[in-house]
């Protein structure tokens, strides 16, 4: 019989939907009869520890709706990732409490936090139910279509690279978009969405998933600089050479460590600096601009894809169902059934667990620096409704009368 | 008699609505019987010099009406800042196509060269009128309430420290956000929209009307980092020390130079991440992110005031009807006339060429680092309708069970 208490808990980087996947889960578990109460942990797994808990089933059903429209982690969320000793931790104070069912949204590091609580509890004998709920901006979770998180993030990044480009074609020059996205390239493909002109940027596009050489990069921008007078590019913060070092290790004289072991690859600019100091100094272009998307991408409030709200609500739901009515922990997945359609799996999580997806051959063109129509169908459904588009003026050239005589 | 042509052209940085201004010049030319065609010259007074024009009366109003909607110049851009030969080389352009109408829609630099183009006509007895038409984010020309495009980055501005202070509030730590600016603040203080809970961030604004003190600054951040456990900071690019020298150019030791003589601070992430490194090293905070705003927040698609994009119309067909039934040239100005309502103005080009308008000391707290209520009532109307809003969790704690024994 289950104890009546449950627990929710939000993990790694903030996304602009992961509230709507907590108030899913909230609001649904309050349906259950047998729910008596459901907790939300502080700061992830952070807060199991150190017993940081706040009582949802006080919250109103209405705060909770403007809750899961506002990005990032209204819970609070947490770097840390439990070893051994920090998972029966985490057991001793879920016993305490009486917590049978243990909800905890997350990207790939968060899903083996999951799989690591979830074999502890069935070594101990303690009849926790488990359930990794799917978030991230990267996209990078095997066995998923996509993840929540990944569609509205890049809708910001179709955006910005439509307004980048029409700002580039205004004054002409080389513009420079680094957007986030470690190992997987999905976030900075994402920014081939928003051309629309077959002259329109990013003209060039540099993912994790191929090796970037810089001399190759050079002669790219020189290549597509001379045929349109410009050059609009997106590349990704994860670059890295043949060896698989970092192009930012380049830069970063001292690079920062996280607690998974992370190269801090955002909150610098560092490599959209270096990329165009070399574009003018070995180029000789005179105008060259850099910008590193930062932290904007993934938190923006106003610039959400409604189908990742609704997905990433759902995945919350589903969650809650899988645990009261299923009889094994597990990772929901999203599956893609039509055109456009899904429905949710449970999937193992030793499945899903700590592994990293990337993104599929098919979606790179053979010139390694741009996406498939593959890719452009597979996105564009995601984005949402009521997507901006540009526009321009037909070109209708007038005589010169001066230089006639 | 008029000539039965007119010019027009942009000129300066983008926005997010000056296509607006040049679809209200057209379509209200249009409306005039005696106009018979509306020139449209491709990248400002270039491409007068270079005879590049293209004929708008030949572009279909609903194309129109769709570019006005889609954010940077589309016409083209320019940073030429003409002399006395240049704009003699102007007259001879628009003599030779019997242009006798010309309007240029751009910043205080853009309203200079309306100036000396007015000037030499009047010279030369050439029968010109010459009209500007205000554009800039920055928020810096006199005479005006506020000028078009600075709405709509603002709210951008906004939009993006409502979603950082989302995302520090989540993962702590201390966030740094550079806003563009070079002499007016403006942009920087538009930051502070994005607070909603008294505890939100931006904690911390730092303007280019107040002198910079790196000193001052540690000591604030360390001092709200000890308040809230966080600190969110929003900084303006044009941020200099008390001889005026800008605190950029500690960090860049190479600056470029644009034609204007003004030094390059967009365009790179140095700012944001010398002033992270001064935190972490000083202050020993591990987590300290950077994010230089750059290009996204005056182009971005779909993030528009609705309030910007109406004015930025109007600005235009006035500009025409001033042209057209009045009897001097000018520049064209907002007054806030009600809270909240305008009403427009043609000031003497003399009034607002080349002249900077800083933040009034109105809108800055005697800290120097935040901003007024008056700031936020000025403010508020320009963002427009739509503003997405944040909600939080009401905090219901838990009580602790383990630690109790």
């Amino acid at each position: 019989m289950p104890s009546g208490k449950i627990l929710v808990a939000q993990g790694g980087g903030p996304t602009a939907v992961i509230n709507q996947s907590l108030v899913g889960v909230t609001l649904e578990a309050r349906r259950f009869k047998q729910v008596e109460r459901v907790y939300g942990a502080r700061h992830g797994v952070r807060g199991i520890i150190n017993e940081d808990f706040v009582d949802l089933t006080q919250e109103t059903s209405h705060n909770l709706e403007l809750v899961a429209n506002t990005p990032s982690s209204a819970l609070g969320s947490t770097r840390d990732k439990p070893d051994l000793k920090y998972c029966q931790e985490i057991f001793q104070v879920l016993r305490a409490h009486e917590i049978e069912h243990f909800f905890y949204i997350g990207g790939n590091d968060s899903s083996d936090t999951v799989r690591i609580v979830s074999e502890e509890a069935r070594k101990a004998g303690y009849p926790l139910r488990s359930i990794h709920i799917p978030k991230t901006i990267d996209n990078d979770l095997v066995g998923n279509d996509h993840t929540p998180g990944f569609p509205s993030a890049a809708r910001f990044v179709a955006q910005a690279f439509t307004g980048a480009n029409l700002d580039n074609a205004s004054l002409p020059g080389v513009y420079v978009g680094v957007v986030m996205g470690r190992h997987a390239g999905f976030l900075t493909a994402a920014s081939a969405l928003g051309k629309k002109f077959p002259d329109d940027g990013p003209h060039l596009i540099y993912l994790p998933e191929r090796t970037f050489v810089l001399e190759k990069f050079l002669a790219d921008v020189k290549a597509t600089y001379e045929r349109f007078g410009r050059c609009v590019i997106a590349v990704s913060e994860g670059i890295h050479d043949v060896s698989g070092a970092p192009i930012a290790s380049l830069l970063a004289k001292e690079m920062e460590h996280d607690a998974h072991g992370n190269v801090q690859l955002s909150g610098t600019g560092a490599m959209a600096d270096l990329l165009c100091e070399e574009i003018k100094s070995k180029l000789g272009i005179k105008r060259v601009r850099g910008d590193t998307f930062g932290y904007l991408q993934r938190s923006f409030i106003g610039c959400v894809s409604d189908v990742d709200q609704r997905e990433a609500r759902e995945v919350g739901e589903k969650a809650v169902q899988f645990a009261m009515w299923g009889d094994r922990d597990g990772s929901v997945a999203i599956k893609r059934t039509g055109y456009y359609s899904v429905e949710y799996e449970l999937l193992p999580l030793e499945a899903v667990a700590g592994k990293t997806r990337v993104m599929e051959d098919e979606f790179i063109t053979a010139s390694g620096t741009d996406i498939t129509d593959a890719f452009r169908l597979y996105l564009r459904p995601l984005l949402g409704s009521g997507m901006p588009d540009a526009f321009r003026l037909r070109h209708s050239p007038v005589a010169k009368v001066r230089d006639q005589g």
